[in-house]
């Protein structure tokens, strides 16, 4: 069966600094019509850091849609036709202050297909090293540099500090890679 | 350093049938002030199921704000004041026919902290048993089931074909599950 929803109507509703909203009016497969809110966004990158010391480099970050403040792995949003790989060391140094000799692709993913168009590509660092001058994140972003172990990160989960889907993927990827490297 | 953003105030751009938009004027940690864009969404729930066949149950479903079918496991929006687990049954249940015997809560998280408040209650089902009758999805939603096992889930991840944040969440965590089993 195909699944395929066409576009009968698309409304925008809002269109932000970083997101815009859409309500489309859809022909569903079986002939009827439905609606669909749809946030699109520019995309993200987020940045799996281990350091020398096995450390695994976040930053605390105040999120306002939540009302508080998370820890993170290093992320931050595209700019226009930016490539992803240059966003994500640009994002890694800003936030952290770490520079590294290389970055990989690790996977990219779909936040929240349900509503929202977000695509955050997930890279693992290597070789990190402090800059001398300390980190410079965005004029409107204030963050705190945290270093953990697997075990304060897996600790930092059970106590919901660490709570979001990058960041918990991150560590999973790092138990993982644990396991494995012990069979 | 606190890293707290007040709001000073709070315009309601749209308010539709799941999601609604706020723009907040807020006050920075340095006196400063910014606008944040948030998505208001009332959670969701998604369900990690194996079968007594060591499959795992995913859905194939069109998601009108990627423009494509991906394929996740099985998941669906709260209803007001239902409880998580219950809804994971549920949504299970109408998405699969599949009925469980327990069913576990194996961790929360934000999809979208930097727009959005969407949390996900992520569930472990064991005890899987087929219904007599068909899944019946919402009359809006068309889904096709795919059993995979956990090697066709890391292909189908190669492929795009699994590209959510909570469905790679979930291939890993088998990955994970196997790896310490090997041990």
């Amino acid at each position: 069966m195909s699944l395929e929803e066409k576009t009968l109507h698309t409304e925008e509703i809002y269109s932000g600094k970083i997101i815009s909203l859409q309500l489309q009016d859809v022909e569903l497969p079986n002939g009827k019509t439905s609606k669909r809110e749809i946030i699109k966004h520019p995309g993200a990158v987020a940045v799996v850091a281990v350091t020398d010391e096995n450390k695994i480099v976040m930053v605390e970050q105040y999120r306002k849609a939540l009302e508080r403040t998370i820890v993170e792995i290093p992320a931050g949003k595209l700019e226009k036709g930016e490539e992803p790989s240059v966003c994500a060391r640009r994002e890694l140094e800003e936030e952290t202050g770490y520079e590294c000799e290389s970055i990989e692709l690790l996977v990219s993913f779909y936040t929240s297909p349900g509503f929202a168009d977000e695509i955050v590509h997930l890279y693992v660092a290597k070789g990190l090293k402090q800059k001398e001058n300390a980190a410079a994140p965005d004029e409107d972003e204030f963050v705190n540099l945290e270093e953990l172990t697997l075990e304060e990160a897996l600790q930092y989960m059970k106590e919901q500090k660490i709570y979001d889907a990058k960041t918990i993927y991150a560590v999973q990827y790092l138990q993982l890679q644990e396991a494995l490297s012990k069979k």
